[in-house]
């Protein structure tokens, strides 16, 4: 790769006019300007982005830890992320942790050691007082363990709400609820509150069942779905804690020959691309990720800049009436 | 963030036995290694991956530079990326150029000051001279642009006759191939030529459709797919060149009261998870993407370490039997 000196040799200068050309240091004239430019496209010079971070202690990189990046909610939020990350100047870092909590905690001393300007971390647990050590802004998408993060969240309480009298409304009287991972914090635990609160309401009978860690990480729920349908026989109604698990459920149905929405209705949740599809396409709450992905980069690009920033901030969420109810 | 002064301070040694110690150059006692490393500890300090990076003119970063995140197809070939460039111990830039030729230039650019150890390019176009300007190991994953580019591909040849003898064996007579996008080279490409190869060898009609590169990045094929099926209703087949082509092909057929398989048999390619949850489960053609993440990580691996690698490697496809055939 060209140096610095082949640029200045080139061009006819010494390094150190090259260097204050790229740097906009001092007068330069337009031909040696010109020259070094000229220099510079011919041999593909880049300047060393790494000297200028170490120079700053900071690379213009934002860290994104995920639980899985297939998945199709996180992949939607990922593309967000990198496009707003973008917009505001900063390349990505994308870490996967397989919801281990030592591959976590092996990536944010990576995100760490290599000086990234902030870290993003999605539905995953993180203990505040490891973050708070680290020195360098942290946001929470989705997930919020500690006071001190500052977390971007959709408003899942509303969300349950909207998704539970979705089904009132049309007409079930035995609900089920798919929620999140056996003895685990997670977003969804709102919207299960809010499901059991709805349906008590509304003297509607009603169930919650959670899954193991093992389920969420291979994203297979296939036969969790079954045996809940073959142990719930008169179930007419099934909200979903997650789009991806109402796809499953329909295809569970389809293949038990139970009609939706006819002989259960169901609504899902997120308004991931794959509940467009589906058939019958799938009632969503609609979580507005593109705006939620632009707050959290402005928030680590705030305190970047010692500016000011929200430590909490929720999006409202909206029902999306397809074929499913 | 805590320095190494401040380790050095709070262990009781001068910043110098801090660093030999770090980089386990020089002879250091057990109880002063301990005192470092405790001090280390307590105040989370992280030695900086940046200066060495700096000296050695590299990081351990790889680019990869895809057309769309949120596509269910690239956000699964990101993940294996992601999974064996760490098991390399390799870290992931991730960059989405959305198709365009000026974001992926900024993007190779971006790279190449960051001094990153390769580039992984999927299904871009990209220009071999540029390429080869930059002095960086660089793989091309399903696209060939250059002979002098290493590339990783599956065996689209086989893939396209495959599909298509299933659609014949099937009973299918008039066929129709959904391929890739007008007036660009495209992985489709060599589907297609097989779709026609193997369609007249077999006295079969058939016409293959393309698309504009607009519906090829907004992801959405819904309105051509609902015109190709009005203009053509005596097709009885359908060779869509991916898994998200033919879920809305089905979507639409769907709509429209047209049943899979019965009226219309249908073929996808990747076997990506939405395929397997599509009603009817969708016949597809199976990329070995996690065996291809893996070759191209390996051979930038190779690459930095100035060992041989291969230039061409073509991976083997499999015809996976589902419903809509």
């Amino acid at each position: 790769m060209a140096t610095i000196q082949d640029v200045a040799k080139l061009a006819g200068v010494t390094p150190t006019t090259v260097s204050r050309c790229i740097n906009n240091r001092g007068y330069i004239s337009d031909i040696t300007r010109k020259k070094i430019y000229d220099a510079m496209d011919s041999l593909s010079y880049r300047p060393n982005e790494l000297a200028r971070s170490l120079s700053m202690q900071r690379t213009n990189t934002i860290g994104v830890i995920v639980p899985h990046i297939a998945h199709p909610y996180f992949a939607e939020l990922i593309s967000h992320l990198e496009n707003k990350a973008n917009q505001f100047g900063y390349k990505v870092l994308l870490c996967s942790s397989h919801e281990s909590d030592e591959k976590r905690q092996e990536y944010l001393t990576l995100c760490q050691s290599n000086r990234v300007s902030g870290i993003i971390i999605c539905s995953e647990s993180v203990s505040g007082d490891a973050i708070s050590k680290m020195g360098i802004p942290v946001v929470q998408i989705e997930k919020s363990s500690d006071v001190f993060i500052p977390r971007v969240l959709c408003d899942n309480v509303s969300g349950g709400a909207m998704a539970t009298q979705a089904l009132i409304d049309a007409g079930c009287k035995n609900l089920i609820h798919i929620g999140g991972v056996i003895d685990e914090k997670m977003p969804a635990d709102a919207r299960a509150n809010e499901f059991a609160r709805i349906c008590s309401l509304n003297n509607v009978k009603h169930s919650e069942f959670r899954y193991p860690l093992s389920l969420y990480n291979t994203m297979d729920y296939i036969d969790f779905i079954r045996n809940l349908l073959i142990e719930n026989p008169d179930v007419d109604g099934i909200f979903a804690s997650s789009d991806l698990i109402a796809c499953q459920v329909n295809s569970v149905c389809h293949q038990m020959g139970i009609n939706i929405p006819k002989d259960i209705k169901l609504v899902g949740f997120d308004d991931i691309y794959m509940s467009k599809l589906s058939i019958p396409a799938i009632t969503t709450i609609h979580q507005p990720l593109e705006e939620m992905a632009q707050m959290a980069i402005s928030i680590i690009d705030d305190a970047c800049h010692d500016r000011a920033y929200p430590i909490e901030t929720i999006f409202p969420v909206t029902l999306i009436h397809r074929d499913s109810v």
